[in-house]
């Protein structure tokens, strides 16, 4: 034993912990501890918690307790039998504990509670005799041996229900509480000879081995599957360990004075400020949660037991006074008398969490700032979609991932053609394919949500699904999508086109049946949160958009500009696809800029609407970035069409074969690193000088037109040198002068930052340039060598489950990014300190990411529409925990 | 006019300048003053030099002369007249001048010389009458008509050489020497009308208006588009600027007592210690240059001027003594008096700097350390590979990309397998294919050379050719190769199977002349230089092969140990691409260990090969590091292959479904950002498994063998996080140990780092790892985002036209890489500061590269095997520089 091993305390007495002590006494320890403190001991039924780090010194010794920890536990029990009075499988007035898990936070997987330890054939006659009731002392002991069977050694549950059920049925009893004691007796010894056939050996009768097991039963369970599964999901470390309590038992089944519940100080479901909760009389705990027994709603209690129920009402007051947060307990009374078993902040909907934080400000009971750290940014998602009704019921044709949130419900068709016919005809259509393309985003716009049997939530369908705020289930890959024969099969259901169905984008189900849809709502109460935030916060929020349509949106929702306007996905429209294909055909400058007189007017049309719907808010357009391959049609098809013309010697034939030689010839191995970004505008600048003059004749006209003259920032993507950026900054500002428009005055000129050389380098191209956006997206990508859409389908989900890493860097911002935007900024502010900065990667979405772009002191995020309330909430509390 | 400008020196006379002031007078004026000032001003015909600032200032204020400059040029000519005691455009004793160009270096394109200026009707008769020599006289005015028009305002020399031949033939004259002063006198005629007719101005008749326009042609010539290129090329910044020479004229064709030629201190080819050189007698300079007579070798001089020969001997001896360097000058005699006209080093091939180098030394003139400080290691190439013979002379049939350095002759094959059977049989081939895959690697080790029609530097066939040694030329596209009709087509020209070829990848060239091949030697003055450089230098230098006859030599060429063994080479062997598909199509890890099973033995066979060859140097093993998808068979072939089988209901359908489907599914969009490195022992530990199993196997077999146990490293991938490394060492432990092997004694395990994540957090890699290899390849392409193939092919070489870079990052490390490269050196030194730290990217073997990787405190360079030599004399030079 080592001298720091002597020092450690692994044991600590309820009323010695408090919740500052989280950490070491896990959520469940720090809240008795700290209801012991407030409310007072007799409050709170006595008992000790054994540490976290208890849990992670028991791993680390294989299982063995470290030294010391025997000891603390063996005295942590005598104090508990002197303050109660009775001794631990006394065959007098034994004493009976309870014992539970508590990590830091809940999760599933957990070894959740045993209770009544301390009986065995002994002290069972010691509890009926004190208590007088043998019912309640035998039924105590079979509960023990069914719960340590069940929860300790893992005997599945069946085996003891068996058992209750033929009891019950030779005994002719049709509830428990009709089993006689000798029925309960020998159900008891029934249970016992089941506990040795399953595991080899005897129920422990020794009480201090029942606690030992029960304990180490405990910290096995974190250890478990599920636990572990979720702490990866959810990016907790194995480490934070679970602390075990260890409590005197109180009874709540000790006949009709007695009763079991939970409470939440507010009603759980919409928040409204009456307690809400559920009981049941004459029970134990695990009869509550297990919903054999209809409970009653917690406002009964008052006509039952009014004196408990008033000290219960006042508790739940005082509790969330103290906590200044809704509050979910456990309580028992036995025989009258009111005990707190446990009590932490409340889960919600977050419809509820935005009530309470309103009320709770009107109560006085938390300032706008305190109250803004009471929401969950992330999960105010579900207020901006429409959901499926949380009461409904349906059958789930298939799962898939969860690519794009909201439901939506329509007929199905197969082409994005057909999804716009529908919608002009005023019909909802789901568009259903095996994956989608640049073809078919027309298709997204008309139709109510995406289906996909293949691809993830990188996947072109997820990708644009989300930046246009359609649901989307995508890689439902239980479903074959056939679209020969126009029909979805999933093993003997065949879907045909026309059939509707609905799906959640947010769960990623799919159904037959026709769910009521929720529809989303920017209620008042939600209103007043964001204006809060948005008093508090520093980050500037702006949205990623195209089209005027998406503008509109975002404005609504809040943003204060457009982070983010990609222009490419204005020549997927069906009419401009043929328009840009011609300009990629072209053989020389002059026929490419042929094309490209084409398509101006569209463009400068395309950014008339977004300017006129952001006013004079900033909108930054990003010149053409992505390969131009990405515009032609797939190789193999064209291909095949070569084939096909050669063989009937078709007159198509030598523009076919035109077509496929300019696909090959653009055929690149990492298109990710290849021709795109400004090395389009270097190598073709007729292009960029397109949409340069776009830009500066829809600014003049939209000035001209409302008064109000655009502020427009024109970025140059993918930039590695400051030569590059010069260079476009020159092409950008010739062309503004040929339309009359001048630098700084009419328009601003900046960088999109999205390659590790731009950071390193970002002071010397922060010289030249008015503004920076980070692409976070691509810096991931290139930062980690992490293909967005390989890395996905290939490996992260091993990464994941092999725990190298704790959430995905592309919806988290990963530690290396971090630090090349942190060198970035630093770089660029070291040239230019007062430079805009902002960042437009998917990650400005993101709370955690958020909390790190305003650390590292960026001016603005930019993120979906959809995102820009939650951004506006993460935006507020970075800036309140930074303080 | 500024007071700075006032200050400007833009003129400096020759005795006042000297070679410290290269930057401002260029290598011409600096080698003018610095003779002037060592062989007293005797030796050197007087004038002053107009600096290289004055170049870029004329240039800054687009094309005007800066304030100062032509009072400057003024006064530079009073001082000169004053010396020679005669007047420019005198009448009675005209001085004669020339203008010549001169920046910090030579370089093509640039106007070279004007010479005889200060030439009109008037001072022609002064010079006539002074020399009493009229035909001299007017032959150095048309001669200067004719240079100036030519030069100066770019009229075609034709024009001029048209009159002369003209006039000698209405003369009946064979040699210009036999016209007469008439014919001179209306040849020049003719020369000034054609001169008007071509730029429709007057020759100019005033010598400061001829001095003038002659000043701002050199000027322009530097912005000229040759000049421009070659700077490019050669990372030479525009601000340079070149300087301008005004001297005094001295006439080398002022009869037989006069003659002019160029003289180098040494033999300029072979090295040997003799001086060399060219001369005329009664001529000026440009026609040595020109080879319209044929010149006397330098020794004749001896016999015919004795008194001018024994001085030139002297100063030769005199400026190599203090230049300390072979020198490469031009001299004048004129009328039995030489002048030393300039001074330079001489550009020498390889051999001859080697023997310079060597016989400095035993001379006494330099130190080993100065002797390697006059070398050109890149440039030492030429003595590790054949090359054509430089006496031969051949057609070409085609250009393309010099891929791998050497020349090579051989018959043509149009397969791998051919090659094979060819070399088999004892016969020559070169291995002729559109462009090369995996499959196709046999054939590379089997053929004298490859040339392909497809690709560039960073292609499949010229990485694998570079890498094995194998001479290569890519990319010929002018060549049309038919694998259907087995021929090459080249217009007109087509060349069957079989029929012999030669390239010469160094040059690009492709002939089908029997051209003499000179071979490689490394000979006993290279070895010794080496011998030096391996005293001095820091860096230790290793090889990147994979095969033992690469081990070879590796060791050979100096290699201290092996510090890239890429395993994947290994699976490409005819004999072992089957067995590693069927790995890659194993459904379960059962299935994949049996196919693994397989393989283990040959890659065990193959490890020691490398481990013998390489006695108990190191040799580090990268362990698989490709997609798996490079080694399935092309995607469209294969689903040919399918649709014949399906029409031909085939019974190989089945298979050929599996194989199109494997191929489909492990398709990746960026496969270099893809599921390769360590992510595959992640995903699939077995295969790392089997390849540690066979290290390990082997290096316990060679110990035994021969008593020397190997030194082996084994190196993980593609590492992004601590965690990936941890583990992967985990497995190479476990395995390892299963093997009866220990970590440390009998083996290391480190870490490549090619991603900008793992500089970032290169201080906990470091923790667990033995040691780190710079993958500065990979490195570039994340932190650049220019995948290479892609960049090469579709951007790379517009960046270098427009100058946005001066080199392409693949071949110099770019500043970015050095940056990251710096940084996780830093990281890793902070957390194990006697970490081995090397690189293994192809800048190991790049003598720019190799000076930062010695400032960054690199333990080693790793390159190719034929790079090997010039690694060491770089690391050398390095080490010197570095002080």
């Amino acid at each position: 034993m080592t001298a720091s091993a002597q020092l450690t305390q692994w044991v600590y007495d309820f009323q010695d912990g408090s919740r500052d002590l989280r950490d070491l006494l896990g959520g469940k320890g720090a809240g008795i501890a700290e209801m012991t403190r407030i409310l007072g001991p007799d409050a709170v039924p006595p008992g000790f918690t054994i540490t976290t780090e208890a849990c992670v010194a028991v791993a680390a010794a294989d299982g063995e307790d470290p030294p010391g920890l025997a000891e603390q536990i063996a005295k942590g029990m005598a104090r508990l039998e002197e303050r109660a009075g009775k001794r631990f499988g006394s065959a007098e007035d034994p004493l009976l504990v309870s014992v539970r898990s508590g990590a830091r936070e809940s999760m599933p997987g957990m070894m959740d509670t045993v209770l009544n330890l301390g009986l065995n054939d002994v002290s069972v006659r010691g509890l009926a005799e004190r208590t007088g009731d043998a019912q309640f002392a035998w039924d105590s002991y079979r509960r023990l041996v069914q719960m340590f069977g069940n929860v300790v050694q893992g005997i599945p549950s069946e085996v003891f229900e068996d058992a209750i059920a033929e009891t019950k049925r030779a005994a002719g009893a049709r509830l428990d509480s009709e089993l006689s004691v000798d029925d309960l007796r020998h159900l008891t010894a029934i249970f016992r000879d089941r506990y040795r056939a399953d595991t080899g050996r005897d129920f422990p009768h020794d009480p201090a081995e029942q606690l030992h097991q029960a304990i180490h039963a405990v910290f096995d369970s974190w250890w478990g599957e599920r636990a572990m599964a979720y702490r990866r999901l959810n990016r907790i470390p194995d480490d934070w360990g679970t602390a075990v309590n260890v409590q005197r038992m109180v009874f709540g089944n000790m006949g009709r004075g007695s009763a079991t519940g939970v409470a939440f100080s507010r009603d759980e479901v919409t928040g409204a400020p009456e307690p809400s909760g559920d009981f049941l009389v004459n029970a134990q705990g695990e009869d509550v949660v297990s919903g054999v027994r209809n409970t009653g709603e917690l406002a009964q209690l008052g006509a039952i037991m009014p004196a408990a129920y008033e000290r219960l009402m006042g508790i739940l007051r005082t509790l969330e006074a103290h906590y200044r947060d809704m509050q979910d307990t456990e309580f028992t009374i036995e025989d009258g008398r009111l005990y707190m078993l446990q009590t932490r902040s409340a889960k919600r909907p977050a419809q509820a969490a935005v009530r309470f934080a309103c009320d709770a400000v009107d109560e006085g009971l938390l300032t706008p700032e305190q109250a803004l750290g009471t929401l969950d940014a992330d999960a105010l998602d579900a207020l901006l979609h429409p959901t499926f009704d949380p009461r409904a019921e349906y059958d789930i044709l298939a799962r898939g991932v969860a690519a794009s949130p909201g439901a939506a419900k329509g007929a199905v068709v197969f082409t994005a053609e057909e999804a716009v016919e529908a919608a002009e005809r005023g019909r909802d259509v789901i568009l259903v394919r095996p994956f989608t393309e640049a073809d078919d985003v027309a298709g997204f716009h008309a139709a109510r949500g995406i289906l996909t049997s293949e691809g993830g939530k990188a996947s072109h369908a997820a990708l644009v699904a989300r930046g246009m705020g359609r649901p989307a289930v995508v890689g439902a890959d239980g479903l074959e999508i056939d679209l020969q024969d126009r029909v979805i099969r999933d093993g003997t259901t065949v879907v045909g086109e026309g059939e509707r169905i609905a799906i959640d984008g947010t769960a990623g189900l799919v159904t037959l049946d026709d769910v009521p849809l929720v529809e989303a709502q920017i209620d008042d109460r939600f209103r007043r949160v964001l204006s809060w935030a948005d008093d508090v916060r520093r980050l500037a929020v702006r949205a990623n958009a195209d089209q005027p349509e998406d503008a509109v949106r975002a404005r609504e929702l809040g943003a204060s500009g457009i982070g983010l306007c990609r222009t490419e996905h204005m020549f997927m429209a069906a009419d401009r696809t043929p328009k840009m294909r011609a300009m990629i055909m072209a053989e020389s400058p002059e026929a490419r800029r042929a094309a490209l007189a084409e398509l101006r007017p569209l463009q400068q049309s395309d950014f008339e609407g977004l300017f006129e719907a952001m006013g004079g808010n900033p909108v930054t357009i990003r010149l053409l970035d992505p390969p131009l391959h990405e515009f032609l049609p797939d190789h193999a098809q064209v291909a095949l069409e070569v084939e096909l013309a050669r063989e009937g010697a078709s007159e198509a034939l030598p523009d076919l074969e035109r077509t496929l030689h300019k696909i090959e010839e653009l055929h690149e191995t990492n298109p990710m690193l290849g021709l795109r970004g400004c090395r389009l505008g270097i190598r073709y600048p007729e292009i960029y000088e397109m949409q340069v003059e776009a830009i500066m004749r829809a600014v003049r006209a939209v000035g001209e037109r409302t008064g109000a003259p655009p502020h427009v920032e024109v970025m140059i993507p993918l930039v590695d040198y400051a030569a590059e950026f010069d260079r476009m900054r020159a092409l950008v500002v010739r062309v503004a002068e040929a339309e009359g428009m001048r630098a700084d005055d009419d328009y601003t000129v900046g960088a999109m930052i999205e390659l590790p050389r731009a950071c390193i380098v970002a002071d010397r191209i922060a010289a030249g340039a008015d503004f920076f956006s980070f692409g976070t997206n691509d810096l991931t990508q290139t930062v980690l060598g992490f293909s967005r859409d390989d890395a996905e389908k290939h490996f992260l989900a091993d990464y994941l489950d092999a725990k190298l890493v704790s959430c995905s860097p592309f919806d988290t911002i990963d530690e290396g990014v971090r630090w090349l935007v942190e060198l970035g900024v630093a770089r660029a502010r070291s040239a230019k300190p007062a430079m805009t900065l902002g960042v437009c990667g998917e990650h400005g979405g993101d709370p955690e990411s958020i909390r790190f772009f305003h650390a590292a002191g960026l001016d603005y995020v930019s993120c979906s529409p959809f995102r820009v309330p939650i951004a506006r909430i993460a935006a507020a509390q970075a800036a309140i925990e930074a303080g």
